[in-house]
């Protein structure tokens, strides 16, 4: 018997069978004696169509009504849940934001949940009814329904399993569980049984699209055991509990299961990609104290997200060129930024390029392991891909190159660090 | 300077291009001077998807749960209104039911609201800020949402107008004010200016459409001004301080009105018709006393409404023919009950008849006159129109004929009563 949080994106919500669908794939868990909550999301296609109506009313909608409107959906689903699990005969009600109530800060629209008192939820949860909660919002400090940002309903559900302690939560969705990289791509790619909270961080973060980044920061924080898992399998397939997803652990454990089982940690565990980058390089730019600061400061006031940064060595003497990349859809304001301010940096030409990707590999064993970069490096150069731009961390290294050439390149790293599937796997 | 509240129906809501037209109305009272707060109801065909959805989900469904789904229409339009607003410039927020909160008790999907603490409410108008609020919702003795059976938001807005002590209740329609008719049917009926409490509450229960008649008792009890009008008129149109609609006032105004303009007091103020009703007769019923009730009681336990009621002088003595009417939605389900009920009865025969109609004629006048139902049931003779059953009250005198002569009927009265409209008029 375990408490255990399940959340089910807007796929998965789409019409009467689908809700019917993810009712049985609840009523199992709760009928093998777990205590069950479970976090849902809009149907598919209604939060559009909802933030729609909030734009033709109002361009510079007030983000207050915003959230009056857009978490209707998912009040919607939630009550739809509910009614379907009764109708299977299972115990169970829906229980609004405000009605548990889940408390939030900072600002409408884009509000954060961390802690809340659960134990009403508990209680009844305690009492075999299975608690339906709209995921993506919450009861603001003015007292009103506030939102949490697309893809919010994640980080609910992460913050409800902290919230009620429980032992797992999962995540339902349309991928079967975090991958060595897209199998889309590369059909060797292979589900990996456990990734740690690090490495899901930085695989989000770089365009793995299988959790909200802030969900598995929370997670990590929270200590919460995430698992990763599809919601469109057969009804005879294992259940949760027989593991066919994928478990996000903390490195502590993802070592004693590595010590369990005898193995030893890959160097590498995934390979993401990224192609909502842009470059921008600012060519002659005064090679003098603060200059630099000239040109990243406003962008940063601005909110734009600068990612890889570099600065080459110009041509002539007290000059350099500055590279750096910003997100695709942030690249015409960049632009328009630094065009208004080239007399005060003092640069020649900005030179921008959005047919360009972000590659990356993530893996905890980069830790101990020397030697990534530079095998990195080489895979790419032997096929004659070339690197525009390098960014680090201290479990990822990221490369920018030429759009055309991504494939090539996941597919190149995938085999150079021996993630490819054996050929009775594959 | 006067405190309104309006109120607008789901046609009048359905679409931005429809709301922005809504926003105007509202902008314009603001603007003069008023402090205001609009109740909304959902997009047209909105509920019907959502209650379609809970009955997928579940055929006998909670209706707690069924609250949680339907009420998030009009969540959606209340926000979107106060959008809108913003937009034209003006100070607007939206007011869930459970924000203000506008406590309701009894059951869910069928709450009633009486009075509630509307300070908060009043507070903001005062600062000028146009409250938005979502009709047909309120909070649940049990902290949850509760919904007010369908038309229920006609009732939020009288609620709501008594609670904050309005001057007036505007409720916009798709008619323009209360006729002597309906005028489909009688080109000449003629827009009244005034109706008291009692006629329209005895036309909406007979068929009249144009409020529902929960609210027109609440806002008799609650001495509420009540103004029928239509939103569908031209933005150069006169404002509603010139009195486009029909008001609904108390006997005692109406009486000062009358004196004022030097007028008598009209004896039939209003037509309805209702096909909804179908026709039960019981032959050979024993003639003795409980056999009465050995009909009607099992009815009033079952929930079916029981109208017009005759008992005939059977043939053999000793012997009686029971007729009454019932909704025609429940008409198979008093037909079986009273099937099982044969032998404990002891009739004869059950015959039903579906093609019936009820005309009403209503007015206050009645109270004071003699003769009126004399002089209908000659009208209806005169043109071969046969009664089949009667039922009256203080001011109000119903026959039951056959469907097929519904129009002539209303018309042969119409023009009986008065109430034609002159040629110049018409």
């Amino acid at each position: 018997m375990a408490r255990i949080v399940m959340k089910f994106g807007g796929t998965s919500m789409a019409g009467t069978e689908r809700i019917r669908r993810v009712a049985n794939i609840v009523r199992k868990q709760a009928e093998g004696g777990n205590e069950v909550a479970v976090v849902v999301s809009a149907m598919a296609g209604e939060t559009d169509r909802l933030v729609n109506f909030c734009r033709e009313a109002n361009p510079l909608y007030d983000p207050a009504e915003y959230d009056a409107v857009v978490s209707s959906g998912e009040q919607v689903t939630s009550g739809l849940l509910a009614l379907t699990l009764q109708a299977m005969g299972c115990k169970a009600r829906s229980w609004l934001g405000w009605q548990v109530p889940i408390k939030t800060f900072s600002v409408h629209a884009n509000a954060r949940i961390d802690d809340f008192d659960a134990s009403r939820l508990v209680e009844h949860m305690q009492a075999g009814e299975i608690a339906v909660i709209p995921g993506f919002q919450g009861l603001s400090e003015d007292g009103r329904i506030s939102t949490m940002g697309r893809g919010g309903s994640d980080t609910s559900a992460v913050a409800i399993a902290a919230a009620v302690g429980a032992d797992r939560c999962d995540i339902y969705t349309d991928v079967d569980g975090v991958y060595t990289t897209d199998p889309r791509i590369v059909a060797r790619a292979q589900k990996q049984k456990y990734v740690t909270y690090e490495e899901m961080l930085e695989l989000a973060s770089v365009g793995a699209k299988v959790l909200q980044t802030r969900s598995v920061s929370l997670a990590m924080k929270r200590n919460v055991r995430v698992q990763v898992l599809s919601s469109f399998v057969d009804d005879d397939a294992p259940s949760a509990d027989t593991l066919p997803g994928t478990m996000i652990v903390s490195e502590e454990e993802m070592d004693d299961i590595l010590k369990e089982q005898k193995m030893e940690r890959q160097t590498v565990t995934g390979i993401a990609l990224d192609k909502n980058e842009a470059r921008v390089v600012l060519t002659r730019v005064p090679d003098k104290p603060g200059a630099v600061a000239e040109i990243f400061l406003p962008l940063g006031e601005a909110g734009i997200n600068v990612d890889m940064i570099i600065q080459n060595v110009g041509r002539d003497k007290g000059e350099t060129d500055v590279t750096f990349t910003v997100p695709q859809a942030e690249l015409a304001r960049a632009q328009a930024l630094l065009e208004n301010l080239k007399e005060k940096i003092g640069y020649n030409r900005i030179i921008t390029d959005a047919n360009v990707a972000k590659v990356s590999v993530v893996g905890m064993g980069m830790k101990s392991h020397t030697g990534v970069a530079a095998s990195m490096f080489k895979a790419l150069a032997d096929r004659g891909i070339n690197v525009q731009a390098i960014s680090t961390s201290e479990i990822k290294i990221s490369v920018l190159i030429d759009a055309d050439e991504t494939e090539l390149a996941v597919r190149v790293l995938h085999t150079a660090y021996g993630l490819d599937a054996k050929d009775e796997a594959a």
